[in-house]
């Protein structure tokens, strides 16, 4: 074996190993701040500078996240997280959502990260996929357990840290994913930093080394989607953000450009970054405004489909056996990746579309219950799925869909989706949130609890102490 | 802004997000099998396959880490992370070295993995910069605790993790590194998962979700060098691999490809590989046989200087009154990196080819406490120093140097270090290794308890419980 020496190309310098020297040219004079303008703005923007829109929009976030945490949290890999880390946590500081066990902060927020994506069902960032509350969210509420905090500034640090996130997301989308990171590992610790150091009340320095901690953790290869490794990302993140954050309030040092760096955190994961994207309009844009709720819990690129179904379904009172076919014309992508015809498993039904058009006819709904095994081999669906055909139309996007239903009695009706439920043009209504969250909540809280938990939620800015969240969601 | 759309270049497909349909030529066969390979070979590696100067290698590997854990068992950087999750740890299952605090094993795994290397005086495999033993001896030191290991067991699994992490290393060196990761943290997840996996007896299918849970942690930007997050990303690679293992163990799953996959590990962290790096030759050579160790806790590009300079003042009983000036040659490097020639603190003082000079002469070492304040301000070592020049000689490889001391009796005296002492080729002695632990450990344990535990190191491999290391380590 012939090995390539590192240390003949770049030096170790010892005690403290030292940077090459820079042999290229350096940075223009305004990249050479991003992380510290980032900072600056995040240390001094508070409750009373958000618009109303995003005060709502945030607890719109927090209800959804909520819900699908709840819904998530017996999942087989949560089941297998906690018993793994159960033997060593620490004291009972924090509920672990929609269980009775309760784990020290840091342990807790990995679980509760975990079961929020476990059905990747939480919201979604369109632009960058970023699934933004699910780093930043389990800090939060764990936070508020152990110190308390208000509802204002519960909603405060989960705007920015969202804020943070998306905003460095963007900066080096597409080029980072398409690299192999999932973002929501790879940013998501600096969303659960900032959102830290706000409740930590950090000054500039210090948050700048939250940052810089968080900056050195990045979690998460696209290769373990389809794992359980998937959803550890969020939870990963989340324990790497507020871990650096409580370093750095104790004063442990890092970077003061951890983001744009040379050999920062832009730089080494990706290669090409649009600083503009993080510094530019602070305070007067919010990433969360263009936060995005599923409808359904499968692919976003079967939902045109699902909700055309869903709408021609409901006004015309469709059953199964009136319908003699079904034709969707459907974006290229569809069928890249959901063309399955004869799904025999619950995840296998999320990938197929004929099944997506199926179920969305014979019951109206496509949550996680609809992705059960035995909802996928239920004859009548099945019977259905089999007179579903497609045909692919690129003049759609990823958000339309056309659907044709050809009944027995010769009727055929015809339903164009322009953007599909759950869109940032077509979002969630606050009913629809509310019905997901009572859905997903159902058979692990009781009714009364969810409907309390769900209240806390919507009112969240209002608490005086937002630690009631997390206890309310505690089973 | 105008944002860039990921979701556009690449799919999100929901409930489990797909990987985009890969377009690129699939790679040749047998690179679809690393994972698979490496994991086979140790699942199956017995401590009575090692041959003897490897477990040689192995002890004294060893016994200069937990010298160099036990030594910086008190740094700022220590303490600040002591305090930081001391009051979330779980239950005081594990030793933290030089310490009386006990902390639950994963804690404890941070906390030794920052010590051993916060001086940097670690051990370096030379070719990759990888420190081998900081991300793996706290993992086994706190599993050797926590559930019983022999000594045999113990070597075994810290031959293999540092086996399978320098040999990963190699694959990507130095591409990886020039692209900014510091290969300790990026790496030693991976170290920190085969060590872990072996003593829990995990089966192949489990390691390789092991280390693909590995694979999806790396840290390390080389930006935060010259901060306290340098010596964090041992210990965060170190939890990193443990909370992989134990995830495994208890069937959390994750892609069985981790490292070669086409959005895996090396894809993704660098964009060259030969994976024959981490295949071949598997059992017949072992990495730990190159490993090295510092005698001076400085950047080992002054440690031929610091050598040679020792010799001739041992060889002729110098004092720095005898000398009139010392003329070193030097590799270009040295310059580059400890052209300081007025250092007036310690840290600046191992960023001093002057200093190292001078220091070598009047002290006769350079560990630890030779870079004191005090030390760098001591005004016989700045009279000396004052009397050091330089010249570049681009004929010297890195671990030569040349050099020529004139006294004021007209004699001069000359060196040619042709390898300096720590190199691979001239290594350090066992006496040499242990004066260097002894050195480290006082003032910290007492001497009776640091021959005990330099013992104990020694004849690791003969003890029916390693936990032994651990608790005869801790104050």
């Amino acid at each position: 074996m012939n090995r390539r020496s590192f240390i003949g190309s770049t030096v170790i310098a010892g005690a403290v190993t030292i940077a090459q020297p820079v042999a290229a040219a350096p940075p223009p004079a305004e990249e050479k701040h991003v992380t510290q303008t980032l900072t600056r703005y995040l240390v001094a923007a508070k409750f009373e500078d958000l618009p109303e829109a995003i005060r709502t929009e945030a607890a719109r976030s927090l209800l959804n996240w909520v819900g699908v945490a709840v819904g998530g949290s017996h999942h087989e890999g949560v089941e297998i997280a906690l018993a793994t880390v159960a033997p060593f946590a620490g004291p009972a500081q924090a509920a672990v959502l929609g269980r009775k066990e309760r784990l020290d902060i840091m342990n807790a927020v990995l679980l509760n990260g975990i079961s929020s994506h476990v059905f990747d069902f939480d919201d979604t960032d369109l632009t960058t996929a970023v699934h933004p509350s699910a780093p930043v969210v389990p800090v939060l509420l764990a936070l508020a357990e152990y110190r308390k905090v208000s509802g204002q500034d519960f909603i405060n640090a989960m705007v920015l840290g969202i804020e943070a996130e998306c905003r460095i997301a963007h900066a080096v989308t597409p080029t980072m994913q398409d690299a192999g990171w999932h973002a929501t590992g790879s940013v998501g610790a600096f969303g659960a930093a900032v959102a830290a150091s706000k409740l930590l009340g950090l000054d500039e320095t210090r948050m700048c080394h939250a940052i810089g901690l968080a900056a050195t953790q990045p979690v998460g290869l696209r290769e373990m989607f389809g794992s359980m490794t998937k959803s550890f990302h969020p939870g990963r993140a989340a324990q790497n953000g507020l871990l650096a954050a409580l370093l750095a309030e104790k004063g442990y040092t890092s970077s003061l450009q951890g983001i744009e760096a040379r050999r920062g955190w832009a730089n080494v994961l990706s290669t090409k970054h649009d600083y503009a994207m993080i510094t530019e309009g602070l305070g007067s844009h919010y990433e969360i405004s263009r936060n995005s709720y599923k409808p359904f819990a499968c692919g976003l690129v079967v939902h045109p489909v699902i909700d055309g179904c869903i709408q021609l379904r409901n006004e015309n009172n469709l059953t199964a056996d009136m319908i003699d076919r079904i034709d969707l014309g459907i974006h290229p992508i569809v069928l890249e990746l959901t063309s399955n015809r004869t799904p025999r498993t619950g995840l296998e039904g999320k990938f197929s579309v004929y099944y997506a058009a199926a179920i969305g006819i014979v019951v109206g709904r496509a949550g996680e219950a609809q992705f059960s095994d035995a909802q996928v081999r239920d004859p009548v669906v099945t019977g259905l799925r089999d007179r579903v055909e497609t045909a692919v139309d690129p003049s759609l996007t990823q958000d339309q869909a056309r659907v044709k239903i050809r009944l027995k009695d010769r009727r055929v009706l015809e339903r164009f989706v322009e953007h599909a439920v759950g869109s940032v043009e077509n979002p969630m209504s606050d009913a629809a949130l509310d019905a997901k969250f009572t859905d997903l909540a159902s058979g692990i809280l009781p009714d009364g609890q969810a409907r309390k938990l769900l209240a806390l939620c919507r009112g969240a800015e209002r608490l005086a102490d937002a630690g009631d969240i997390a206890r309310a969601a505690a089973a």
